[in-house]
């Protein structure tokens, strides 16, 4: 039996229609998700794998949707580190890293090792939903890592880490070549449990300017994917803020290149040329208004699709406000879009 | 005799070195300015004209600076309108603003009532410092103010002011007018008080597509501009994390364009020519870094200002943790830098 559209569409393969997920589709803006979540800390649901399974279902039960992304949170591979934080609601590190000696001391452990409930969430996705939906693991580009060990919690612009950067570029490498490694490993582990695309998130791509990116974060994204070449897996590369940076992060040699709404898809594909897949990126808050107004946006996007292969995304992920028909109003716009 | 160096500078008249300052110099990286915190609230301080002008003078005791910023906040003309806050310690608005009926609800006051400690700390200031030591004011844009009316405090995003511009655009329109009419005024104010620059920060630029940059936001910075019109007063516009509206940021009728870290001078001056006075951009971040890598990045950026008129500055308000030696590092280099 053929593999699903999305992991088609996803290689760039010519497929009959657009494919359809929403990051952060399995969230708060449902109340199924809620309700569990009421129940259970957040970290607990990412550490126990019939929560976390449940919760990934939750959108499908709904939604039309071509790909399934397993509940988790792009800090828990950390936990296998020794890397001790909690999430209020962000992720909060207890001892944030700033010397060498503190990424010396960060233990990156084998692949069986690293963020075992998520990989056997995974397991269990892959075994329970439909063949045509395709499984999607994660995770946190290394930039996007270092950003919450060096600041040690969510920030604006994440000066802590810019200043760890040219105070003490050594560690600096040091620190993404571990997180490079561990993120490898943690993603092949994801993909032996049965993920047929992953997506590296680098939600802080926007913080460096072009030099700073290329010295340390991009070489780390090129590590990682180089560490998943054997696996034949769809490769997605989300970068958001980062229209400073389309030369660097549209080279990293992932599969899929996803952006946020700040740009137009007509912008990024003049850049890319009409081979590169594009994933995004309408704009989640655009979900929040009327219908009139977001079936007439989604049509805006998909007709900026035609300039090449493309997966229809939010450019970020659903917010907790999020009427659940806005996901059926996008849906039905892309299921019924005709090409040309 | 004639007028300070930084005001020619902003104008583009041919200068006889490059003038420097730095965006948020009066501020807690100073330990003279945290002793005056400590004993007052930060509204405190930008409502007492006497604070405000102690603590807009302090960097000057310390640092051959070109230019004096008045202490303030972006915050606190609302204040005139009756919009109640507090900073915890960024700015938390008690009621946002969510609808027509919150828009209409706000007040704007003629020009003698707004920010009123302020503008009197500046007529205070004009007298106090060496008159080759340009005074310069500021304001908030109406996109940044919005943000953070409409989402109610600070955010990654503000996703809250995204969906209220797509769901509520009359609403919004009338918005942006309002606090460009708010804006206006507080700069004529300022202007008349004694400000011989003013700085417009759009610190929130970067969180909208160009589209709806050029909707909402850019009239209202025109709108603005043209209320200063007849002052002749040398006006600057920051905006962050933009590159992705350099057509749009560069367009606002502004003397001088000011930008962040993320984009290099060549790259902006590249794009807008050689005649438009350039403001930037060195990270604060790397204030924070070994005085020989500090040394060798200001070097760095002084090379880029070859290409057209330039003010040297941060890209970015001094972080808390910088060290008062490195801004002299700053100004060492930029006073002994040699055109050509």
């Amino acid at each position: 039996m053929s593999e699903p559209l999305l992991v088609r569409a996803a290689r760039g393969e010519s497929v009959e229609r657009l494919p359809v997920w929403f990051m952060r589709q399995a969230g708060r803006f449902l109340p199924e998700y809620r309700e569990v979540r009421s129940k259970h800390s957040f970290l607990e649901m990412c550490a126990t794998p019939e929560l976390a399974l449940e919760v990934s279902l939750q959108p499908l039960r709904r939604f039309e949707l071509d790909g399934s992304i397993i509940f988790s949170d792009i800090m828990t591979p950390l936990l296998a580190c020794g890397v001790e934080m909690d999430f209020a609601p962000g992720p909060v590190i207890a001892k944030p890293i700033r010397t060498m000696a503190d990424v010396q001391a960060l233990e990156i452990p084998d692949e069986g090792h690293i963020g075992v409930p998520t990989v056997q969430a995974i397991r269990m996705l892959r075994q329970a939903v439909d063949p045509k939906v395709a499984v999607i693991g994660f995770a946190g580009a290394p930039l996007t890592l270092a950003a919450y060990l060096v600041e040690g919690r969510g920030g604006k612009d994440f000066s802590a880490l810019r200043a760890f950067l040219y105070a003490e570029p050594e560690a600096a490498h040091l620190l993404f070549n571990k997180l490079a490694v561990l993120t490898g490993r943690y993603l092949r582990a994801q993909v032996a449990a049965g993920a047929q695309m992953v997506q590296l998130f680098d939600s802080w791509a926007g913080i460096l300017s072009a030099d700073t990116y290329r010295t340390f974060a991009l070489p780390a994204v090129k590590k990682v994917w180089s560490m998943l070449e054997s696996t034949h897996v769809s490769k997605v590369f989300f970068a958001q803020a980062s229209a400073h940076l389309l030369p660097l992060v549209t080279s990293t040699e992932a599969c899929v290149f996803g952006f946020d709404w700040r740009l137009s898809i007509d912008e990024v594909r003049a850049q890319v040329g009409p081979n590169m897949v594009l994933q995004g990126n309408l704009d989640p808050a655009m979900l929040r208004a009327p219908e009139p107004v977001l079936r007439a946006a989604t049509r805006a996007m998909l007709k900026q699709t035609r300039g090449g292969p493309h997966i229809v995304n939010v450019g970020h992920g659903l917010q907790p406000e999020t009427p659940i028909d806005s996901l059926h109003v996008v849906i039905d716009e892309v299921r019924s879009h005709v090409f040309f």
